[in-house]
């Protein structure tokens, strides 16, 4: 189809527009992708996996936006069949499927049979039953699921209501859902896909039996599913199948679907599942560390205390899962948070609206055009912070992975002393984070104005989709809790024996605040040539952190003040505390080799990129700094004049160190963030040409109950879905 | 359909939950809810509307979330065809069909036609014009929509690419798209709907002419439609047939359609348009205010100049866009967000988890009960300041509706005095308010946890359309500019006369300032005996409110930095400056008879919300007031245990509050937001009940194609849509 809109261009080239401001800025790119983007070969994989991809239609992005939200699952189930096919056709390794899901850009119903389904079994399954099923499991002759949340519990693991009863007898274990709230509930690919779960229940033993009740539940000794002859010993997972393998049917006594339509995950079946007293042999509970014995009927436990307890393996799960959000496992924050940030930079480069105030010709422009966006302090103050970021939280990333490796060779060798610093640091990490990527994203997409909030942004699902980060694995205000008990025992350890010195940089931090409180005085972030000083920054952050661990320590351990009515504080000393180590890492990474070793003037770029993630982090919490004193009255005030001057610095460079990230257009799907600056072509080309509603002609009579013309049907079909 | 499910309960009766918390709170809320909801008869109207709207199948609200986006459309409009006919077969007149769409509470592709499209013709078109106009308008023979914004240009309607070029030969006017950018877009009903449309062009008439060109694009010279043998006057208004009335295709010369899917707004056809040199005859140019001259070819002006050179009917629009957003015209930010507060209030209160760190009973609880989510202060802290936010919107709402309708008695008896405070406040509270609840959605949303995240939450909807709100009638950051300007006018005006006495409010804050900056030294919100002084409270803010206006004229008029360089500051001040508004206005209406008149608590638990309001505000913005010197270092150091202290006076009424509100289970669509508390039941409903993709069964076999089991088609319909 040709009209006359085919020979249209727009005003202002945007194409033009960004070779210049990628010809102004002499700043290495593929350098710096490499330096970024070297772990497992991302750069090289990425480009391999995509050229496969993008040569399947069905994989094709275009109508994603279109397709109703059951159709969006049909299409996620028929996409995450075709990578098992492209997997096994393209001879894929593991980390190429992931590439593939990456690139994928949404949630597979097989998601969770690979993760948390498998994990689960190896970790806790015995040597007998990896055996059996682990090959079923990875030739996807079964699919698994992890049924752990309930409608009525999520984060308080121990209040679960689904029960497991031990019927010596038959030997048998019955599953059942003694209430509505037992319904398992948000478990990813439990609603239409799955054949086999991971249940999580109340392990519940007849009272001759002769093992002592769990000490986690002899703290709460009047559960409802405690009846007079069974005893509780805690949670325990069990493998349950739950449809049938030919007619894809519920089993027996099994109540399980999906939960329905949410922000984001539409390709996701999130499930919900009850038990009407459903039996499963003995051999369903996964029995590594605990089994019941054949002869006593009592529970044995096996292996290490912290592991026996679930305690470690409880905080081991917790710390695999944070740290996927802030490391370089699979949802790399700060490629999330780079993405909105590369479609926010781009587009404000090619947008141009109004002209100066003042009768200022704008940069790289003719007198009589109009500023480009990006050049408005008003739009860098919201975009340009958020360009620094993905750069704190990538080498925050990357200090957390080595720090994971580090501690988990530590913990392999039975010593289990690194597991709460590195369980502290990742959950307080996961909360601050996902945070900044949850709110940076949105913060971006406002920044664009109008076309913002059109789906040729390409921020419509990401940020739905993102949406659910604070909250799953870990609700970002609740974990904070446990990172402030962490620093308080620290705190208190330290007060005891504030003289001696000490490797672990927590101690170290509280230590320094320690000796120096008495006679301090906040350091200013302006060297005597009024330069920015980069380690003042990194102290204002380091005091502030101590300042607030130990008011907590005083208002706890000192005062005895109840836990619940400090929670808001101990939020706020978790945040401080993880703001101090990004802040910390990113400076550290500055003076390493692997940074100063790249070339002019890109070490210097970074350098001012952190200057601006910690000057607007100052900023942003000002009265924390001041009412701790980590901060002058006096830097205070001129706070604001260095954000400008530091954000003028980046200005130049910024179209270039978002294209660093290296995100293919394929992935971004956004007419607004094209890396060739054809956003007008693209909007109208999506808008035209591939818009499905255009192809419908509406009657538009209010008399007449037909909605489209010549349809005949009065709208019945219509009503028919409602 | 029975099951096993049917007989199941939930652990906690939520429904006896919300009843002990309404009985717990004497608030009487029947009167609370006529005080708010009395005008317009707002409360009976609602009842008598919802009772009509709920028995028609078309507005069930059930399946919404599983259309796709090409559904929602048909269904909107299907609906938006059913009110009409509703609106006749019950008589109602034009406040109750209002309250139809505020209950659809989707937009309606013929929103535009009864606002923008008709007030355009009836304020802009001749007597002749209306006469011929009217009648087909008034009964919905032809739709209208209103194509303003391009492709290329939103905010700058001086940028406006669209060109009217007059024939003198033809008497006829030539519109024509010089550009892609020049596309019309966005426009809201134009997709699909609209049969005719308002076109905003540049007028371009023959350099013979003899008029001269309009002042505002004399500044702007080197246009790009500016040829050698025209001249530009300026964006006009031309009425415009854009379909034909029988076939509904786009009329010659023009390209027409849906802009595509966003992210909300799903059931609204904003629009694209282009033309190619289309004809149109001299009486489609409005012409209440300029008209081509038949004899000479020259624009002639009529009227005042104010209105004729446009400004003020630009301003005046603006006055009416942002009051629709922050007065009770139809947008009501502070109903929005109290859908949201309740949604999270009622939510919070049923839903329990963990037992108390310190082993403390919760209130109204069993001690072995889990602890309401509620009585958390972290849960507080996100919740409890927006449910204060609704009635600070509110009081203001009202301030600005009295405000609105006085100054439009003024200024249509020709004084164009108020116009200029009128278009301050009401920009600056446009930013200010839907900032606050846009955010306030989110913030409710994500302090429900994972269920927070799902359908049941009744948010989806209402979080992707309000999410348009900041940006769309004026870009929240953009506008405050003006707003600024305005304060910097006022304070060069109060310096050089600051000894006069003043009735000016904006002018007496200013005053107030410059006489007493010398000596002054912030008061204190404690008064002596430990209570909150309001009045302090207040002072605080008009403080802060002037000392950053000064600071402004400081930095423009004496020191003359470029306004670009200032915009952060400007937009600062603008907010600044609204939340003095905001609080000043609810101190009032504390103050007012109809709040006194109320029958205790109510007027102190107003009181409470005042406080926690303007307290919160303090805190979230410290540094502003004290660097404003606004706000004392010491009371900065007790102003979050004031906050924690006042959130606990709130919290045993924070259920009635929101009751007070009386949003109708109808319109909140929320499982979790339930009048009854029934969250588990209607959550576990919508599950297993009525989502329809439950009634498929698939074909998890990776080695096929076929996604449902059975179909047999390898995927090809759902290919067929990619």
């Amino acid at each position: 189809m040709t009209d006359f809109t085919d020979n249209l261009k727009p005003r202002y080239d945007g194409a033009a527009i960004l070779e210049a401001e990628r010809s102004a800025s002499v700043l290495g790119i593929d350098e710096l992708s490499k330096h970024l983007l070297s772990r497992d070969d991302f750069l090289g994989r990425q480009e391999k996996v995509l050229k496969v991809l993008r040569k399947e239609k069905l994989f094709n992005k275009d109508q994603q936006l279109n397709l109703s939200r059951p159709e969006r699952y049909h299409l996620g189930l028929a996409r995450a069949k075709a990578i098992r096919r492209l997997v096994r056709r393209e001879a894929w390794d593991h980390e190429d499927y992931k590439m593939a899901e990456y690139l994928n850009d949404e949630m597979s119903p097989f998601h969770l049979h690979m993760t948390m389904f498998v994990t689960t079994i190896r970790e806790q399954g015995s040597p007998a039953q990896n055996k059996s099923w682990m090959p079923r499991i990875l030739d996807y002759d079964i699919i698994g699921c992890y049924a752990q949340s309930e409608l009525g519990h999520g984060s308080n693991v121990k209040g679960l209501e689904t029960e497991a009863r031990w019927d010596p007898v038959a030997q048998e274990f019955e599953i059942h859902s003694p209430h509505l709230t037992a319904s398992k509930w948000w478990n990813g690919g439990m609603g239409r896909t799955a054949t086999h779960a991971i249940v999580v229940a109340q392990l519940l033993l007849p009272k001759s039996s002769t093992a002592q009740p769990s000490t986690t539940d002899s703290e709460n000794p009047s559960r409802s599913h405690t009846t007079s002859e069974y005893v509780p010993y805690g949670p325990q997972t069990f493998i349950v199948q739950i449809r049938d393998k030919k007619s894809h049917q519920p089993m027996q006594g099994i109540a399980v679907g999906d939960i329905g339509p949410k922000y984001g995950y539409a390709s996701m079946d999130n499930g919900y599942m009850l038990f009407d007293r459903v039996r499963v042999p003995k051999s369903a509970m996964l029995s590594r560390y605990a089994e019941v014995s054949d002869e006593t009927g009592a529970l044995i436990r096996r292996g290490h205390p912290a592991v026996v307890y679930g305690s470690l393996t409880f905080v081991r799960g917790q710390i695999i899962m944070h740290a996927r959000h802030v490391t370089p496992f699979s949802d790399m924050n700060w490629l999330v948070l780079a993405r909105a940030v590369t479609v926010a930079v781009r587009y404000c480069a090619v947008r141009r609206q109004f002209q100066d105030r003042d009768g200022v010709a704008p940069t790289h422009s003719r007198p009589q055009d109009e500023v480009q966006v990006l050049d408005y302090p008003t739009v860098q103050i919201r975009i340009l912070p958020l360009l620094a970021a993905t750069f704190a939280l990538h080498y925050t990333g990357e200090y957390m992975y080595n720090l994971y490796h580090q501690s988990r060779r530590t913990i392999e060798e039975g010593d289990f002393g690194p597991l709460a610093a590195l369980h502290s640091a990742s959950s307080g990490l996961k909360s601050l984070c996902t945070t900044i990527a949850a709110d940076g994203i949105e913060t971006c997409r406002r920044a664009m104005g109008g076309h913002g909030f059109g789906g040729g942004s390409g921020l419509v699902g990401l940020n739905a989709d993102y949406l659910s980060k604070p909250t799953v694995e870990g609700d970002n205000w609740m974990i904070t809790q446990q990172v402030a008990a962490y620093l308080i025992k620290k705190t208190t350890e330290c007060v005891q024996n504030v003289a001696s010195a000490t490797q672990d940089p927590t101690e170290e931090l509280l230590k320094d605040y320690l000796r120096g409180r008495a006679q301090h005085t906040p350091p200013s972030f302006l060297a005597a040539d009024g330069s920015i000083d980069d380690d003042a920054l990194v102290q204002i952050f380091r005091w502030r952190a101590a300042a607030l661990a130990y008011a907590a320590y005083q208002a706890r351990v000192e005062e005895k003040k109840p836990w619940t009515s400090l929670m808001i504080q101990l939020h706020n000393l978790s945040h401080a505390y993880s703001y101090h180590i990004l802040v910390s890492t990113f400076r550290t990474a500055l003076s390493s080799s692997s940074v100063t070793s790249l070339s002019n003037p890109t070490p210097s770029v970074l350098r001012t990129c952190f200057r601006l993630f910690a000057l607007h982090t100052l900023s942003q919490s000002a009265s924390s700094f001041l009412l701790t004193s980590s901060i002058s009255a006096s830097d205070l005030q001129v706070l604001d004049a260095k954000i400008l001057e530091v954000m003028g610095e980046l200005r130049p460079h910024a179209v270039k160190l978002v294209d660093a990230w290296a995100v293919p257009d394929w992935l971004l799907d956004s007419a607004l963030g094209r890396y060739d600056g054809k956003v007008y072509e693209d909007l109208f080309e999506r808008a035209h040409r591939k818009n499905p509603l255009n192809r419908t002609t509406f009657n538009v009579d209010w008399r007449s109950e037909e909605v489209v013309l010549g349809s005949g049907d009065g709208g019945r079909q219509l009503l028919a879905k409602l």
